[in-house]
């Protein structure tokens, strides 16, 4: 199985992005060949003009992978920009692609029909992304299910090229990820940074967690009643981290009354506290050696640009192209 | 001076190409920077599944330029798929592209009105002969009158990008060529490969050439009769050929009488073959020693990379990534 998944760098990961696709993409990694790439080419098209804050983003995301079990001996870690290839890559499929099926692409319509200025890079993405993939000869993107699309165009880019140019390029699967459990927000909805109701996974320190998790909206049922946990959103949030019997336990004390929800708060934090804090630990050790993390993501590079340079190559000889190895 | 021109590879130049613009942009091959590349990259929107056409023409023109003056000693000349930071420099400017920019694009209108299948090649194509140009720091590019719109859109382009990421591209200017007289094809209407009336500079061999000009269409005036010269395709041909003197003689022919067109045609056989006489010469040498093209397209590749690195490293400082020399 070659597996390959791109995480976007935009700023830190909060408890939706880790239960519904970080926790699950990382837990492929033990797969033969395991790709985990930055996208900051992808990254380009929101962050312009602040290079501080992309290339932090970009550190930042491969610090918090490395810190929640990424596992650089197992899986190759890079950062997009670090391989040319790829819009090489890209522009070949470019040249076959039919503007049709970039007219249907998810993030362009939604842009467009919200009125907001689209650009050729965000209308162009799903061929980036597909360039992405192919690079690798990648069989298995985990995805979320709102992502099939992307691996669909992928595979359509892939077989047309292979229709034209003969069979040079291996045709991906998506791999959906079901989410762990239901991951709302401090507000009850589904927790997005649309919607201003994250809670950080490696927020600043465990006071300010404490305080998001504390600022979670709840009923105002008094604290001598007995409460229902299920639809509670800090129960909700609880069962993402304990197990059968710890959630029994703390639903009991609901039911029984005289628990406030101060008190289910103070649980939550304190398994949240317990679930992260080896990453929390791991993240600080690397936040004090960033030559580390300078040198996985070179080694990772190394290693993507290997294997690119390798379908590349069989990409450019299907063209009519020197290989890239004997060029100069 | 730093000039920067593209040539596409489409199998032989005929005398349109040379007279209109091969031999003006050979011309400015003296400026301080005189980069010329094969636009095999471009090629790929039309010769696809043909690996051996598409090098082959790649070849074909690189032999072409060499064999009419362009001189590697004072010129870089190098295949454009062998820089592949153009495709990195390509996607930057794609995720800055506003799409009306896009939709004005002449070849891709052109082809969309005909009702033909335009893909996204086509139609981002304008950014990438932008990213040729910025690629260099180029400040002059030579273009017919029809092409000023792509350094336009380049212009735009690259003063974009400055405002949002700071001082990063040059603005190039277009210098407009004047063709260097009409080049009529063998039907009297404007040489054209789409016309089918083209006189290839190297047909394979003198007798084809010969031929072709012997077909060249004239009027039905007897051989005794008077000829007008001017208007006269076999006339206007040859004023490409000679000096005033040599025009003056010839019309004199013309307008004497007892000289048929056949006569004026072996004129302007050969007048062709004085002028191209040497770079047939040439030739001839360099397609029985292709090692030497491939040696002077490797060479013009490395200081094609090495400039284009440059540039670009400033691009990915701009954007916030790692500089292309300190990256694996």
């Amino acid at each position: 199985m070659k597996v390959l998944s791109g995480i976007q760098p935009t700023g830190r990961f909060h408890w939706g992005n880790y239960f519904g696709a970080i926790k699950q993409y990382i837990e492929l990694q033990t797969a033969e060949q395991a790709f985990y790439f930055i996208a900051d080419l992808h990254a380009m098209t929101t962050i312009r003009g602040e290079p501080e804050t992309l290339a932090g983003f970009s550190r930042d995301a491969a610090i918090d992978l490395l810190s929640l079990g990424l596992d650089p001996n197992q899986a190759v870690l890079f950062r997009q920009s670090d391989v040319p290839e790829i819009t090489e890559l890209y522009w070949a499929l470019l040249t076959i692609t039919q503007m049709h099926l970039l007219d249907k692409g998810h993030s362009f319509k939604e842009k467009k029909d919200r009125g907001l200025p689209a650009d050729a890079g965000l209308y162009t993405y799903p061929i980036l992304q597909a360039a992405d993939i192919l690079l690798y000869d990648s069989d298995t993107v985990p995805v979320g299910a709102d992502q099939v699309q992307h691996i669909e165009i992928t595979r359509d880019l892939a077989a047309r090229f292979n229709h034209i140019y003969g069979e040079t390029l291996v045709l991906p699967k998506a791999h959906v990820v079901e989410a762990t459990g239901k991951v709302v927000g401090t507000d009850g909805e589904k927790m997005s940074k649309s919607y201003g109701n994250t809670i950080d996974i490696f927020e600043p320190t465990p006071k300010k967690l404490r305080k998001k998790i504390m600022a979670i909206k709840t009923d105002s049922t008094p604290v001598e009643d007995p409460k229902e946990p299920e639809g509670d959103s800090v129960f909700t949030l609880y069962k993402l981290f304990a197990d059968d019997q710890q959630q029994a336990a703390l639903a009991e004390r609901y039911r029984a009354g005289g628990m406030g929800y101060g008190d289910a708060k103070q649980t939550l934090y304190e398994a949240a506290m317990d679930y992260f804090g080896p990453a929390f630990e791991k993240r600080q050790e690397l936040e004090e050696d960033l030559d580390t993390v300078e040198d996985v993501l070179r080694a990772g590079a190394e290693k993507a640009r290997a294997k690119g340079a390798e379908v590349l190559d069989r990409v450019r000889s299907a063209v009519g192209f020197k290989k890239r190895s004997s060029a100069p």
